[in-house]
């Protein structure tokens, strides 16, 4: 590993987000907070956080609001040289927060939106991939529209020839593909390049049929790997929801060879529960690309996961120190002065 | 049951809620939050989010502070048609939210209040409950005035003539009383033609002199309904305060032939505990009036309880699939998108 | 004890507290929320809150920076007549606030400030404490100047010529004193007049040197009191950091006789870590002027710790009420009508 | 004019507005502040406030941003029980407020809104007009969609065939007609049945075609009605931006026999500029309902456009007693006890 | 002049002021803004920014609203050694701020407050006034009850007999009376051992039936010191209220040998209305003491005033400096660096 | 001039900005609002909002805070690879904001920060302007401390010798020059190598002795230019304040052959009137690059100065459009929809 900083790109839709302050329900809120997310630029941004060089490629609306969405992307570290502009809507999502036993309300209103539209001739991969280490997208994009899953197969595609590894966040819900594909028909094609997967026993199931006889995640995790050997790890993590105020993380993944699962970290009260899981996959590939051993990647990663559930907004604005002191086992939360 | 909603009509003075913003203390505060409350008031307005019709009579002054008092119970979805406007003073209080072992503080200024000085000939109760299903008033009430006494004993005779369901939430303390009358003289006739009569074991003991061999809730509902036979169920909660930030509810019926008990709900860490009295009492009216047994009427109110304490405010803003996933067993307060 | 309110005072640095709203990070934020404090400052505010009158002596610039601080310590209580003003920098700290394994993170920005340019013929002690009970400092004061530090020990010296008790929060860090004296140079001369002294065992070692065979608070404060004979009483604390937000409290003391211990307190969740100690001390000076038994002070200091935890800035607001409530066993938190 | 009240009826699309607060550009924005606002249901809350009785129709989602949406015009007094449900994204536009020279920018984000998938089977014209006095709309809605067009038309139709009087605000621009009908096919049959019609000299050229021989007001109200004879006024408004803080007003009507004008009121500073033609509408509607002279009716229309400019919101706010105020000529603003 | 700054008392009702945020309507806010004022406490305030010493008298009731007020007063400056504690009311007035044509409203809740229950004997004038310079009250105090009236009149008298010099701001307005004296019984005892009045002739003509013969303000001065020859000066200012956003302010006294006046000084755009002919009257105490000329008096008095207009608050927060560099001609409001 | 964007380059201390939110006063502040800015950090982000490519060259300390300053230049679009981090203070200003007759108060604490400790060889001149068009430096860089100076030296000589423009706005006071050295002695040097000078008569007398034969602009410019011959344009502009709230701003130019002036504009209300020079500044570098005419030019840069106190913060916000717009004589603030 050569001591120059590593350089990540993701892809995916940036939306704003607009919740109520603090506990207010959507029937009590006179103002929104404002901030913006996506799952792969929480990644990116949380990469940035932790020292990695890190861009990410979308697409606004060419009006006031999208330069505002890039200006949040730049204020948080991020290269945003390769955001491209057009038509007229920037995808939103409403948060109401949820406590104890009232769970948080999510509204999207992604329809239409300049991301959607999309087109694979819009963006030049080996320009934007050039001198990247890692490329990373997730389950969501494809589901998008069929520009956006355009747009990530060919991502994946020049990034396995020019050696970037890629990992792919999996997870995907049928009712979020409309445009008239369906995730088993895309999904195989832009799984079957990645390097790194992260997912569910559940999501292997749905997805791709496989891991049918049993729930366990290390028996769904390697039937994937037997039918896309590509694939170098399965990762995934098991949350307990004992309310919405309270949640438990374990890290798991199948590496091909061994089974490695972190201890379980105790987060209570939760802050802020959006984005935990891209804290994850954005420790996780800090881990890889730094640790030795995937157990220390994945302690890593399980422990981004814990804290980002103490950061408000989406992305992960915790430093590596912060991280590596939580791997170390100090749960304290002690004053640093 | 038929399919029309149901129609509730509650009576009792509405305050406006003055709170320093967060943790703060009276001494910190330099702006309070505004909102209005009163126990039946909030009965009215949990039951308009559970889907039912409901109405709310009470008196304010007649400026721009009554208006606006009125304008918060019409935004609730209530039907204000029977708000009366006179005098200049609107009832209010001081809440100073605590957390751990520091308790919440209330000030209360309700002397010489618009309600306060409300008369029975203000009122058409005929005309109120025309075509209600059900009337709701609280021990608050009698304690307030002679006047608003009068108009309370006027309004669950009218009801009562008119088969509408009357539910008392019957708790008072003596030192509420101070124009006259004690609680013991004025409650009996109240209490005597209610259906339903929620309270404690200590309210029965102090108000009717009743059930005073036993601490036990279920000795004292039977002595309440024997001295009261009209009465068809005394319902109560237990409340375990493990800090102001940790609160346990468990519901409890006496129907008259089983002393029925809910599991205990856990409530940590606590957003707004004002309310959640008045969340149960519209919870058990709902589910009193949905539900085929007391059992899970009984659920429905401690499952509404525990969610108010999750909710900034005076009211319970929450929808009837909020409560009724809780019922069914689900704790996770897991996102919904 | 006589029935006329006991007088406190105290000497040390007031900073301008500069804070994110609730859980922002410095990254995230936008405003800053404006407090003051100083360890010492914040105990005379405790001693005014629980009834005693209470004055602080410091040094601020002269300009309106410095009268706003000025104003704050007004506002909370204390006599301001030996403050006194020049240069031009007000101490300052930032406080990102931590939860759960998030640590809290502080800036300080002291060097340089009109505190730290003090000199000891700025002072009058016999005028400050011409009818004081009780005067108060803390070991972060003699590290901050060599003039600091002189006035410190001028203060002490008086204090004891005019009868009037003297404790010392004397905890510090090597790495704190910059001005070129080392803590264990300039601390011995500053407790040896000292009536109370609030320490660690860890403190015991690191300043005296004394107390290395053991980690055993008793043993390091029978070895301090042996080295330094005119310290009536060594009072520490035990802390458990379970998370940021959940903190477990429990007073000790050793008093040339005996060893005490409180019960242990448990706070969770945690509003705002800042002043515990000092909220301790100033319970404990309240508990040592007012109570018969070290035991009864020592719970009042614990309680007054506790309960600080779940007040915002840097001062601990409650009333003695709120603290006698905790040491008779409530820790219901219930509201209070 | 008999004593009851006057009931109008509003149709037309209802946004949620967001702004970034105060003078805050969308690149300064952290958080955004929420109301709702559109052209017609301005009106009808003016109208409100003034005294009458007030319904709007109009389509949201089915989701809690609908029922927010609803609760607002609840809240601000209009019967909402003819809004209808279905479909998922509210119609929306961002406000940055300029000042000075700086222009305010106004954002929409209104295609594939509920509203404009309105269907005229969802509206019962007959049961919603059935005992109003008065119903208004605007050129902002035939623009939406072929649906809300129709819609339009149909509500006209059936007000004119019960006797309810139409007033139609009706410029229009047309960049702003986007479903493949243009203005100038649509907007004749919308005003022909109009009894009052709100427009400008360059709306009646540029919709119509009339009036081009002068840029007069007169000239092109009178051509107007020669085209239309079933219109009996017609009313505009001069307004003078010396700056976006600094606006000037007045009034202007011809009435088929005289043309008049009011007083030019002189506005500095502005508070919110949005809704102000909205205000004068609902003036106007009051006015002729309730005063002799047209005279009166433009005076009591002007003045009440002249102080929406100074609430914040879309919404006139202001009482009948504000505005009357203001006609007779109190221009000080002094302090009302 | 000796050079020990001078101490001013006043008396009179501190209330409560609870403002929505900016220029939002009662009907908009969600929050209220809290700050404290009265006229007599806000005449001592600026006093003290101006370099007095200063002290209040009143009574709060005795409850954590009470402290918190008194607390506002100790923030600013005051001595506080005289607030006395009963009862359970703080008076309030809530402050709708207007803009342009649209007026403030002000709804006040005096009725029963602790302050109108105050008796003679609480209150030891001779204590009070031992070391005082001057001794301020309003025509205000007197209208709020039989005890407050007599207060006051104790207040004037002990002032009198000990040399301290004493002003009345004198206005009040018929409506304010209202238990069961007239101002047209109660001034003249009052007014008739003032050095200093403040008044209108509008005042002069409708307290004591004088000064009818002109609208002049001269004539009126002189009228009122000749039928109370021990008033030294009659002093009053002229505004004009071109709208809630622009006002005019001339200040103008009768000495008994000259009538005078100052420049108008034109502000627009007011901050905040309230409070400033508080800051006049204060203004006018400070040139007494501090000028030799009455011209000069009168002018330090207008600029006060003129500045307040830009204060938020009911309070003048500005210092003397800002004052003299206005009555020196600076308007430019030239940044200080 | 060719088509790609121009690259600006500036170098300067960039301080935290503390300051009230709107008109409060310090005394009156909980809270701070906080945003970043210096002179020529203000000029580069005015610049990249114009479409020119801006880095900026500062030290800030090794910090959160530190990092917190560098995103919010990176938000705004500057490019931030040049800047260095090291120490612990970062330079500040509170700011309180006037009005009408009341300055706006300024209080700097620039003492010890890590900006004032730079030292020349921390920064490579030749790396950071390798492909710049334009230098921009202020007279406020010099008088911070030695190195700065220095540094400012470096810059301007680099620049100079590889053709890059230099701009320097030289204004400067004496008391802001505390290190030893006097504005007399050291900004000849500094100025001798610029192309654009911008100052005042004033600034041209008391740094260089010239032009003191008049107060005239043209006159003294006419003196620098003859005394420095490399200069090209000598640029001011008349700033009248007729009150805090009210702003005329006039630009004037001296070019060497002939004396030209802008058309006044009026600015009133002022929102923010930090920064407007510096906008000015920005305005001019812009115009001087994109413009054939100095008139244009100086056009350009005073519509720009008057657009920016219409922005809260330090820095112009304003679009290339809403300048072009205001020299255009668009005066109006015209809705932009």
């Amino acid at each position: 590993m050569n001591s120059l900083p590593k350089k990540v790109i993701t892809f995916g839709e940036v939306m704003m987000r607009l919740s109520p302050p603090g506990y207010e329900k959507f029937a009590q809120a006179n103002s929104l907070e404002l901030v913006y997310g996506g799952g792969e630029a929480n990644v990116a941004i949380s990469c940035a956080y932790l020292g990695m060089k890190a861009a990410h490629v979308t697409r606004f609306p060419d009006n006031a609001l999208g330069k505002a969405a890039t200006q949040f992307l730049r204020k948080h570290w991020l290269s945003t040289e390769h955001v491209i502009y057009g038509d007229t809507m920037i995808g939103k999502y409403f948060l109401e927060k949820g406590a104890v036993h009232r769970s948080s309300e999510v509204i999207y209103e992604r329809e239409g939106s300049s991301f959607s539209l999309i087109k694979p001739e819009m963006i030049d991969w080996e320009d934007v991939l050039k001198d990247a280490d890692w490329f990373h997208w997730t389950g969501i994009t494809p589901a998008i529209s069929e520009g956006a899953a355009q747009c990530c197969l060919d991502a994946i595609k020049v990034a396995k020839k020019r050696g970037v590894r890629v990992s792919g966040d999996i997870n995907s819900r049928d009712n979020m593909w409309k445009y008239g594909k369906t995730m088993q028909e895309v999904m195989p094609e832009l799984v079957q390049d990645c390097d790194i997967v992260i997912t569910s026993s559940r999501g292997i199931r749905e997805m791709f049929g496989l891991g049918q006889s049993s729930d366990k995640f290390r028996v769904a995790a390697k039937s994937l790997m037997d039918a896309f050997p590509k694939i170098e790890k399965v990762v995934g993590k098991t949350r307990k929801s004992v309310s919405a105020s309270h949640q438990q993380i374990q890290g798991k993944m199948w590496n091909g060879s061994e089974y490695i699962k972190t201890d379980t970290l105790n987060i209570t009260p939760v802050i802020d529960r959006v984005g935990t899981g891209d804290a994850f996959a954005a420790g996780l590939i800090y881990g890889l690309l730094h640790y030795k051993s995937d157990m220390e990647a994945l302690n890593f990663a399980s422990a981004a996961c814990a804290l980002k559930h103490t950061v408000l907004g989406d992305v992960n604005l915790v430093s590596l120190k912060n991280v590596t002191s939580l791997t170390q086992g100090d749960t304290s939360g002690a004053i640093k002065r």
